[in-house]
């Protein structure tokens, strides 16, 4: 979907009940706005409303500073989780990475090919490996090694230095340390990791040799939301590979780094793009 | 998508402007509907707005009945292409086949379990190859061989029955004859063809063998609405599978079998479902 | 690949050593053979060789009921696992079904236009729902009710029917039954197995039920050889289709029907085009 | 797969008669040789044989600098197309680019990653917009602005560059010069281009341009070997990814982007694994 700007972007979710698409669209009709993309979902089950909607401002009556507060009082009617944004601001994202350099690698390329819109002011890592990468990108790197004993008093320097970076969106590009429920619990839903199974086949640590040892005739990858419980949160993207009887793990490793770059990087898209719902332990996504 | 009965589908598209939305879904909020789905989009380069919505009825003010009626002044405003259907109410379809039974024996099966919202009033073919297999489902079967000097005639019979039937869908089940424009027009965006390539590549007659002539490494094929031009109507549905250097002529049609059956049903399922809108030469589809 | 007849097809695995290949091809050139198709593999980690290698009989010095007793010899001195086929003496299958009719459908359909080499010479269930569908084919059906003071007893005769009937490869289309180790023990990788999730996820009943509540994007099809243990016998094939967040569990079951029967279909013409050797938990498939 | 060195690796193709692999694999074993992997194909319709196998050259006979010498007798008398090379030589490749820097992208980071068995020594453009990505990597740019007057001698230039260089493979990473037939007959079979369609579909300039005029729901990439046809040499390898009524042609180019780096470092991989033998129009890929 190509958006021109200025746009703006309500992503809303609340009890189901007659009349809200209706609303929410006249709140925009009424001041002006043209109504770009719309798609809007009830689940069934549990009655919950889901929608994300995009408008162009051009002559819209309330100015973008002043749009959440205009919002406000029909959210808090309908007793909504919502978040409104403008098309072309950009996500602040934290880079955390340890050795492998294949999904940071490919998330800095598409960056610089405007895929997402997103600022990465800073990169975290518990090993130096990655840091002349980071210079040819002109991002500061940040080495927080991590061990049993330190791991409180490090994750909480690392959580300084997000909220000093204002950093909203957290990327763990195959980040081989498990973040704190303390830290996880602080970033909700704004955590992006990327395992590199299909999940919840071969949950945990070396899931290639897993799917080696199992005889599997398909590798996949998953990227999900983290949350306290591992390799357990709201999955945002799954793709898969072939392999065969001929494929090594060192084979599978191979292919894997291609799967987890595409399906770390199409999460991400869907994340910056504001086109991702959280319900419960699942996504939304309107693509 | 479950839609539990009854509800209403409204398929429109009109030139874009502003309060679209915000007017549609007031008519149905306005008369007691609950809106269950509504995918829209705007293609911007032509300026032109496409919109599917399906509500309850429960309560809906308006009988079903009169609601065509009620909607008119609307989309008369807008200018607008546009149908109402109830969920529930059958697509009155006929099969035209020739000689090759997979494609047939594919819907006739899926329908067996109610994938598709359709009735199947009669089957036709210019061979009488398949009429014990309508016969074990029970559909009238008519034949009507097809040569240059008949097939005026026989189309104007065909034509007859179908209208008798009161026919809406047609599905060309690999039949191996072309339409004439005069029979074509007569359905717009109604018939539903199997081509067995991924079109445009290789149109005409033997795609498999020109397939295997080039050399490609994947085959396809494509369902798409009839239309006067051969093979160049709105493309509906594509998909594609691998071959290798292995496969003679003979396994792409076998292998390619199993892509014509999917592919043509995943079409008629889409339109059977009113998920459908036409754009000039290509169509809209909510998935 | 085309094979025409005669042609006589070698499957074999034995621990690898030098000259294997030039043995086995001097075995075939000596007496007169034409190689049509050869695939060897090496597990390089276990040190195991695999092969297997199909040859035109025409004009070959030993006549094709001799052959085994002429490869004896030579299979003896390798220690090797070994069998020898001939193209167009065709596998005799029974199939095991429960209520669902969309595997054996599928199965009965496909042979139909030869796309195996088998023969059917019954059909055995726990439930009376598919008779029909038998007769329509005009395959003996036995109906044998299980329960757990019977379950025994039953299998013993399902032993002796299959037994009597000569059977060599027992198809699971969907029988939601699960065998005895008594029974399984009888046809070690001869009976073929569907199960409807990615395995090893979702293992046991209701994956369609798990896969939804855990929210993923990809649902999986599983076909294996059964062993003593649930659902953990050597993979054949597996294969995915995307799902969404719109998808119901019901939709999960009528798009999981198209993965299953198309990743049965697929194992099985494997196994019947004897392109399958087992080496531990695991399949080398020469495709 | 995994072959450990020293390992020669033959690739072979001739008129199919009797005893070829017995008389291959003697060779091999009476010098002491043990066949990792063997791969052979018979083309049925034009009787033409073909082969790959791979060998452990531990303690075999003939040193691997008079292997090729120690073969020609058997290769003469099969009137065979063949090549032996040895696992861990690499081929010397050149990349030719223009202003697009996805696919080279690709292909030096996978490079780095050691996925493929090349050196690259250095990197021609008809832009200069590139320049600095070759030094970073440090590899040689050399700019050759090309018009229609000076195309001549500027190939004429590239020629004696790749000479002096000893190139033994030319990747086109979105090369937007035509090559002309006078170069591209230096080097039969060993050019390796990306086209941005699903050939033989949108053949020439701006196929997604095309792809979205025709309103194809799949855009696909294909990577062939050049011949002095335009976009009609074989074809290495293919791929496709899926787009809707949402996709605007921008679209179309960032996803084929992805597309295009994966299928032009396939086709890479396949070719530096001696794994691709060219039969007329077409290629047997030894998977």
């Amino acid at each position: 979907m190509s958006e021109k700007s200025p746009t703006a972007i309500l992503l809303l979710s609340c009890k189901d009940r007659k009349g809200l698409v209706s609303r929410i669209s006249n709140f925009i009709f009424e001041r002006g706005g043209n109504i770009l993309d719309l798609d809007e979902h009830v689940d069934p089950v549990e009655q919950m409303f889901f929608i994300r909607v995009s408008w162009s401002m051009q002559n819209f009556s309330v100015p973008l500073d002043e749009l959440e507060e205009a919002f406000t009082p029909l959210a808090k009617e309908f007793k909504a989780s919502w978040s409104i944004s403008k098309q072309g601001v950009k996500h602040r994202a934290a880079i955390f990475v340890s050795k492998y350099d294949h999904c940071i690698q490919e998330i800095l390329w598409r960056n610089s090919m405007e895929e997402f819109q997103i600022e990465i002011p800073l990169i975290i890592s518990n090993h130096s490996d990655l840091e002349s990468l980071a210079a040819h990108y002109k991002i500061p790197f940040h080495f927080f090694p991590i061990n049993q004993e330190n791991k409180f008093i490090q994750e909480a320097k690392e959580l300084e230095l997000l909220n000093t970076n204002q950093i909203d969106t957290i990327i763990l590009a195959r980040y081989m340390q498990i973040l704190s429920p303390q830290f996880v619990e602080k970033y909700p839903n704004k955590i992006i990791n990327i395992h590199h199974s299909f999940l919840p086949a071969f949950i945990g640590g070396k899931p290639y040799n897993q799917a080696y040892d199992r005889g599997v005739k398909i590798i996949g990858a998953t990227s999900h939301y983290v949350t306290k419980e591992l390799d357990d949160g709201p999955i945002i993207e799954q793709d898969i590979i072939r392999i065969t009887h001929k494929d090594s793990v060192k084979d599978l490793i191979r292919k894997g780094r291609d799967l987890e770059r595409r399906v770390l990087a199409q999460a991400l898209y869907y994340h910056t793009q504001r086109r991702i719902l959280v319900n419960g332990k699942k996504t939304i996504i309107f693509e």
